[in-house]
């Protein structure tokens, strides 16, 4: 994409010879938006960027391995010194990088050892290494996660880019999630925020795997300033679409990526008494373990979702409420449906699955999606060790 | 103990050869208190046990291995039918038995088959048959949980007995819990109320196993009328503290057979703001998926208590926060003290874990017991056949 580039470096952060450190870059100062993890405890860079978020913004100084979380002023005082460094070595103000970090928590940053490392960016940086940026993000990430789509505009073509990472601690209000989004749309800060907050209530706020919620979550766009951004309200709705496709397909990899996930879940509710209380019941039945596992058993055990919906602090009644499983009716407005188990339970198998719950309330709706529990993620978070 | 007696009939409910439908009966009539299910969609015997709760009862009618829940106005016409027929049989008041049901949710009771097989109650009824109580209502449960403490007051011996099932679904508030508790002491209902709240916040309210809360959780317990109740604040004092060592072993019983638990987890919050922040952080604490996966790996993964204590919704600053593990300092107030991994995973092998996480807001204080997430817990969930 015009203007940005891109580098990736082997740091020795945690691991030796894996991608851990990465830089996006933008000649160009852009406004930027982001949303963060609404954790008390949160980690340092996320501290530096709700700082800097406003202010025009070059780029973005990313590691894997180490969240720097939980390592109190020290920690800050790290990431503001190695976006410091590296904005001097790019020749860009002082304070023009933010700064994002996923992995352990509670372990200062190998600071020297990084430092050290700021001056590698500068041959490396290319606008052709883009595919580099979710490779070194990765943690437990079976595969990099990485989308674009394009979109005209007064007869200009422009694209939305994004990389996320998170696999684990995937939660509404997006844990453990890292994802960058670049446009060469040149966007005012007051349509950027607008813009990216509705994506973002859509796409990452609307998926949880293990209902935790991590310390470093950050979800950042970045668009160039200009003095004539585009402001018609047709070029603001493509780019919207665009960045909503981008957005949404990124958090269907993160939950189809879920630690040892084997189905991806879509979670639709209707009928509420409004949107919040769907939100509610959708985000209950998407995280309950007793859901999830029993899908990982292809169980069309629908009694689990009723009663997650039921505890979900949503206005529910029993003669009122109706679910369905692959779009196939189990409880009609409070009376079961009889249904044959083995056919059912074969449907189940399938790697996409369906959840309906009406409410019979009202008219809120909202769909979330989610993934199963499997033994894989016992294991995986048994073993990652601090 | 004087004045109770017990049956339990093998009616295959759902299983053949398995004690499923139980009495616990009372000569005289008895005042009850009881604590039920916050969950919207709660099970047919809990609306039963709701409606009669506050007038006197002689016993309670159990089953296992099907909940009689989302089963309508049918489920309820059942429980009401299986209470009166019994109570016609016992020659008490048609209302004066209580109910409680647990197993799969959805499905009708086979209540022909139950209502034959009442009759058979009247020659098991004994006082001898205590024990089978606590098996009659067993599904995943690995093994009978039951407890009696006795005390004296004003030169009298009295008994306080218990008898829960319980261990997936297990939640704040109860989730699929049946606990039954019996004292030959007689208390004023105001006292008996009172008193039973107090050790159900103490106890069942205080203990997680996966978060999830199920339709049919009920707590109850017995004592007889009596014209002259004991009154005496030393009675009811010793009273309380009997009461609260049953309910709180039972509770401790619960947690060590959570489905697939290997571990016992012992969650304890001090210098919260006040009480309910403290309860808030203990249970997410107790709740994270990924604290109890790091247990069940013997991981110190301090950094996922500390995570999950942030997202709780209680105030913490990051500055003020202090953890330990098994008594050993890992935070001190925000700043990680370094330690010996080998050790300290040695150390988190065994099977009773401490948690202590001091917030240094207040004087707000609370201890949530929980289970660790193995294999076991989804190999079970994913088998548990609809």
């Amino acid at each position: 994409m015009p203007g940005f580039s891109f580098a990736a470096l082997e740091c020795g952060i945690k691991y030796e010879n894996r991608l851990d450190f990465a830089l996006l870059f933008s000649e160009k100062p852009c406004n930027a938006a982001g949303a963060f993890t609404t954790n008390k405890i949160f980690a340092a860079p996320v501290r530096l960027c709700r700082e800097r978020i406003g202010k025009p913004v070059h780029g973005i100084l990313v590691n894997a391995n180490n969240a720097n979380a939980c390592t109190g002023d020290e920690g800050y005082r790290n990431v503001e010194r190695l976006t410091r460094e590296t904005a001097s070595m790019l020749g860009v103000p002082e304070n023009s990088l933010l700064a994002a970090s996923t992995g352990v928590i509670g372990v200062q940053l190998p600071v020297k050892k990084m430092i050290a490392a700021i001056s590698r960016f500068r041959e490396k940086l290319s606008p052709a290494q883009g595919k580099l940026i979710p490779r070194a993000i990765m943690t437990t990430d079976t595969y990099p996660k990485e989308c674009a789509f394009s979109f005209s505009c007064a007869d200009r073509e422009y694209t939305v880019a994004g990389a996320a990472k998170g696999v684990g601690m995937i939660a509404p209000n997006m844990a453990t999630l890292l994802a960058f989004i670049i446009t060469d749309m040149p966007a005012r800060k007051s349509d950027l925020n607008a813009i990216f907050k509705r994506a973002v209530g859509a796409s990452f706020n609307a998926i949880t795997i293990d209902g935790d919620m991590s310390t470093n979550d950050t979800a950042i766009i970045l668009s160039p300033i200009s003095d004539s951004p585009v402001t018609s309200a047709e070029g603001l709705a493509s780019f919207e679409e665009a960045l909503m496709a981008v957005m949404t397909r990124l958090a269907e990899l993160l939950v189809r990526d879920g630690e040892g996930a084997t189905k991806y879940v879509t979670v639709s509710v209707s009928g509420a008494k409004n949107d919040d209380d769907a939100r509610l019941a959708a985000r209950a039945v998407s995280q309950s373990p007793l859901v999830k596992t029993a899908l990982f058993g292809n169980d069309p055990n629908w009694g689990r979702i009723a009663c997650a919906a039921g505890y979900s602090g949503a206005i529910i009644e029993e003669r009122c409420l109706s679910i369905a499983i692959n779009g196939i009716t189990l409880l009609s407005r409070g009376i079961p449906v009889p249904f044959d188990k083995a056919a059912m339970s074969e449907n189940l198998s399938q790697k996409d699955i369906s959840i309906t719950v009406e409410l019979g309330m009202g008219n809120g709706n909202a769909v979330y999606y989610t993934s199963d529990i499997s033994y894989e993620y016992v294991k995986i978070n048994a073993e990652y060790t601090t």
